[in-house]
């Protein structure tokens, strides 16, 4: 069984998907929000880059759950819990939202979809938001319902991705924005689809409702997909990397704070709305923070898989001023390119540093602005 | 690598033995609380079965995150967090506690360390319960502050733990009794150590409170441990099934409250306390549960691992009145055993029963009360 054994409980939770993953041959799962999250395929990340950036691929991000917020409160609970202003959003809307606990500290970096005045999902990273959600809630006596629902987003990305979903959910979908959504009809039922998706390419989100047509959506698309030369996949590093795409757990955590992290304009700062956090946000704005996310163009040959931080000291320091967090030789750029918080001190684009990856090698480079595409080149 | 790449991130945390786990050959890593968790090493699940029953292992559960309560308000959070009555809690003591929802449903399972009157460790199961604390606490308004400390839990289990612990901490941790806990010298800090472990063997759980001194935590257990025939471990499937040890996300999940699930000796439900879900449970208490946890023997052969839920049916009928979440073969009783919370209308102890495997076969057992060891036989 292609899970390695990781999914020999019911602990870590399949998806609709899982089944026709593995019968595709994924070469392994990692595990986002107690569920499975295929990991790779047959080609190595750079043919998948390149097939990702020119064709259409198939990803089950299942592990994306929702957690549902309805009822009298639930307008009020959604922006308690981040520091974006909600006041303007309307439905049909995807808005990427921090969430931040009262210190100010990072605890996922959701989609929220605007479902209705009164109802809402974030569509999350790696933690349980649904706990701190239903928590503060009650605590707080709000007159809200926090659940789970039984949706299960699939993406489809790349440039023939609006081609691919035209064909399988009709015309009407290519006049979908990004970041906006709509429904469309599958196999009698209604089916929410959001142009949107975790890599630099156009995109879409099916969130299936209803987990007994995850095999059948999958076939469906596959089928449809096959003259376009689909083919299954997963976040791509290297597309990631390029694209600036934060990963909670890697490049932020709890210890950091969403200003650091490069996420100021998702931030309310000039006190016009109430959120849970707000005054450690603005003391934080004020004082000025002490680092700042960065993207890191460096050499040397490519470097390994980036499993445990790497410091990143100045050209001529010892000090680290930074870890790299996440890392992958980029074909485009034909460098190493990586992402690090970086200290004040040296936090300025161009400046020359040092990577010292865990192959032992000290590796030359320097700070760029993010997305990389934007860099200098 | 051992980690078959699941660690290529610092999203799944490697913890202070993870380095020392790899280099006694681990097979493979499950994640519990974004950690990684060694799932095998290269017996099989009975050689080891049969070695930990007889000598004494080495496991890697640092994923058991602890969350840190402390402050005017503690005992009242923690009082609030679960049914158990905690009134008469002394520090010292480890208590199972049951955490449950507004409705009654199971967030997790921990053990509760009460390290004064003000301060509390909630050493936890698979879910973030840090969030709903955090959460509960700031909606709440409550005087508490909640975190994950620097602690990471090592367990010694096998029936030569005491003289094994004895011989690096000293005498006085023989007096120890069961789910009590105390403070021992290592290399000049002091360490809490409790007698307890997810096993039905004798055992200790180290809570190592600086991450930096793991190798040499685990190097110093090891080297005295070489003359008593010492393994490295972890929690075994076919140990834990018979001591009808439940696991959170197999057993139980938020879909189960603590009555059916066999923890009514762990839920106050005489009013005198006040905690989360109270009324939900003591509704579920009046109206009776619908279903209630057994063991299950069946036979038939060995039984394939159990990745998915198997439906379990009466010998009579073709309606699942269960499933089976955890299932081994038992060298021990030379049947399968396995875990399933069973339909009111089946439950009783001896009733016979049918379990549909994923295998295809359909296999003949019956019901029996936990622990196995308790049981007919």
């Amino acid at each position: 069984m292609a899970t390695s054994g990781l999914n020999m409980s019911r602990r870590i939770r399949r998806t609709p998907y899982t089944d026709r993953v593995e019968s595709v041959g994924v070469r392994g799962f990692s595990v986002v929000n107690h569920t499975l999250f295929p990991k790779a395929f047959a080609p190595s990340a750079e043919e998948d880059y390149w097939h990702l950036s020119e064709h259409v691929q198939i990803w089950d991000v299942g592990c994306q759950r929702q957690v549902e917020i309805r009822g009298r409160d639930a307008a009020r609970l959604a922006q308690w819990l981040t520091p974006r202003d909600l006041r303007s959003a309307k439905p049909g809307q995807c808005l990427y939202v921090p969430l931040i606990d009262e210190q100010g500290g990072m605890l996922n970096d959701p989609i929220l979809l605007v479902l209705g005045a009164d109802h809402f999902w974030f569509s999350i990273a790696d933690s349980d938001v649904l706990l701190w959600a239903k928590g503060f809630a009650l605590g707080a006596g709000l007159d809200v319902e926090v659940i789970e629902p039984d949706v299960w987003p699939l993406a489809i990305q790349g440039p023939k991705a609006e081609q691919l979903m035209a064909s399988v959910f009709g015309e009407r979908i290519r006049r979908l924005g990004f970041f906006e959504f709509d429904y469309f009809d599958f196999e009698g039922g209604s089916q929410l689809i959001a142009r949107s998706g975790y890599s630099k390419q156009d995109g879409f989100e099916i969130y299936l409702n209803d987990s007994k047509l995850g095999s059948r959506l999958w076939d469906v698309i596959w089928e449809a997909g096959t003259p376009l030369q689909i083919t299954p996949g997963c976040p791509n590093l290297i597309d990631r990397v390029e694209a600036g795409l934060l990963s909670y757990g890697n490049e932020m955590t709890r210890s950091n704070n969403p200003l650091e992290c490069g996420l100021r304009k998702y931030c309310c700062l000039d006190g016009s709305v109430d959120y849970i956090g707000r005054p450690a946000l603005e003391r934080i704005d004020r004082e000025g923070v002490e680092r700042m996310i960065r993207g890191v163009l460096f050499d040397a040959g490519r470097c390994p898989p980036c499993g445990t931080p790497w410091p990143v000291t100045t050209a001529e320091g010892d000090t680290a001023v930074g870890q790299i967090t996440t890392a992958a030789w980029s074909p485009r750029f034909q460098r190493n390119v990586g992402l690090s918080l970086i200290e004040r001190c040296a936090w300025d684009v161009g400046t020359p540093i040092r990577v010292h990856s865990a192959d032992g090698l000290v590796r030359e480079g320097e700070l760029v602005a993010l997305p990389f595409d934007s860099a200098a080149r």
